[in-house]
C-alpha cells in the first residue's frame, strides 16, 4: 500500500489531496515538524533530503511534489488527473508544477526558512520583507497568464489544481492581498467543495 | 521548427544538449543578457518570466527546465531519452530532474541573484557567503544517494545526463572542491567526450 509522509499546513497538501482524488488506497503518515522528526535518522531513511512530502510505493520512495503528483497520475490512469498521449499538454503541466516548486514556493520558503541560504539573521529579516511583494508577482503571473478556469488548465481538472489550491493557501499568511486575485480565490472556494478536498482537510484538523 | 531562447552559461545548456542528443531540427536563438534583453518586451512575449531557456513549439512556449527536457524526450521517442510505461521509474526521472531545478539551481541563483530574494546588499553578500556550503550538500546528496552510474540511472542515458553536467559546471565557479565528487567529475568528463554535447560546447564558444 502507499503510504504518504506528510505535515499540516505545508506542501504535501497537494499531493495528500491528489491521492483522495485518485481514490487511492494509501496510508497517510504525519511528520512532527515540532521535534524536528524530519531531521532524526529514521526520517532521513526515508527521505536524506529532510522535507515532506515523500511517498513510499512498492518499488521505493518517491520526493518532490511534482515528480509525486505525475506519479499518482499515472498510476492511476482511470481518474484522468494528467493528459495521456499528448506531449505538448502534458509539457504545459509540467510546466506549472515546476513553477510551482522551483519559484512560487521558493519565495514563499524565504519567509520561515530564510536559514537555509543565509545564516546572518539580519539577512532573514531582509528575505521575510520581500516575501509579499514576491508572492504578488507570482500570483499576478498564475492568474493573468496561466490559469484557464474554471480549472487550470481549463475544464479539465487535472494534478495542477491541488497544487494551486495548497500554494493558494499562502496568499493571507504571505501578506498578500487576496482581493487582487480573485480568479485563484475563486478556485480555492470550488477546491474547498470537492469532496475529496474536504476529506483531506477534516482528516488534517484532527 | 523547434526555436531554443538561451543564453551562454546558464541552465538552458541543458535543453540544448538534450535536443542535439534527440536529433531534432531546431534553431537556437541566443538572447543577450548583457543588455538585459530578458526583461525586454519582445522577449517577455516569447516568456512572461523573463528567464531562459524557453522552447518555441508549433503548439506554444514551454518553460521550466524539467517540462522542457520531459517534451524533448517525449516528442522524440526513438532517441530514449526517458522510461516509457513505467511510471516509478518516470517518477525517479522527475524527482531528479526537480530536484536540481528546485533545490540546486536555486542553491547557486543565491550567489548571483540574491537581488530576488532580498533588497539589502548586505543580505546579499550573506547569500554569497553560504553557496559554497550548500552547494557541497547538495553534490554530496547527489554523489552518494542518487547517482547511479555510469550514467544518471546506471546504463541508460536520459535527459537527467545533461542537466547533471550543466549543474556540475557550477563546481568550480561556486567554490567547491571538486576532489570531493570523483563520480559527478568522472561523469562530466564522459558528457563532454559526447558527440552532441561537444556540438553544442564548441557552438557556445563562437
Ligand atoms: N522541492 C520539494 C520541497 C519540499 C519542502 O521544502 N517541504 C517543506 C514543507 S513545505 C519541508 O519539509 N520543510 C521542512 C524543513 O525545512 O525542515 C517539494 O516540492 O516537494
Ligand atoms: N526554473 C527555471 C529557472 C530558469 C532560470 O532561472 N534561468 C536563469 C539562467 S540559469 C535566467 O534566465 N536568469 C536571468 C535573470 O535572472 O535575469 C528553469 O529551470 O528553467
Amino acid at each position: 500500500m502507499l503510504k504518504l509522509f506528510y505535515a499540516p499546513a505545508t506542501c504535501s497538501l497537494a499531493s495528500h489531496i491528489a491521492l483522495e482524488e485518485a481514490g487511492a488506497e494509501y496510508e497517510a503518515r504525519r511528520v512532527d515538524f515540532s521535534t524536528a522528526e524530519q531531521t532524526k535518522p529514521d526520517y532521513l531513511a526515508v527521505n536524506p533530503k529532510a522535507r515532506v512530502p515523500a511517498l513510499v510505493t512498492d518499488r521505493g520512495v518517491i520526493t518532490e511534489t511534482p515528480a509525486i503528483l505525475t506519479y499518482i497520475a499515472q498510476a492511476f490512469p482511470a481518474a484522468k488527473l494528467a493528459p495521456a498521449n499528448d506531449a505538448f499538454a502534458f509539457a504545459q503541466l509540467q510546466s506549472f508544477l515546476n513553477y510551482l516548486c522551483s519559484t512560487v514556493h521558493i519565495a514563499h520558503a524565504h519567509g520561515r526558512r530564510g536559514a537555509r541560504w543565509a545564516d546572518d539573521p539580519a539577512a532573514h529579516e531582509a528575505m521575510k520583507a520581500k516575501v509579499a511583494s514576491n508572492m504578488t508577482a507570482c500570483y499576478e503571473l498564475i492568474e493573468s497568464k496561466m490559469f484557464e478556469g474554471p480549472f487550470v488548465f481549463g475544464d479539465s481538472y487535472s494534478i495542477a489544481d491541488p497544487y494551486l489550491f495548497t500554494v493558494a493557501g499562502w496568499i493571507e499568511p504571505d501578506g498578500v492581498d487576496p482581493a487582487r486575485f480573485p480568479k485563484i480565490v475563486d478556485h480555492r472556494n470550488r477546491m474547498t467543495a470537492r469532496p475529496a478536498v474536504a476529506r483531506v482537510l477534516a482528516m488534517l484538523k484532527v
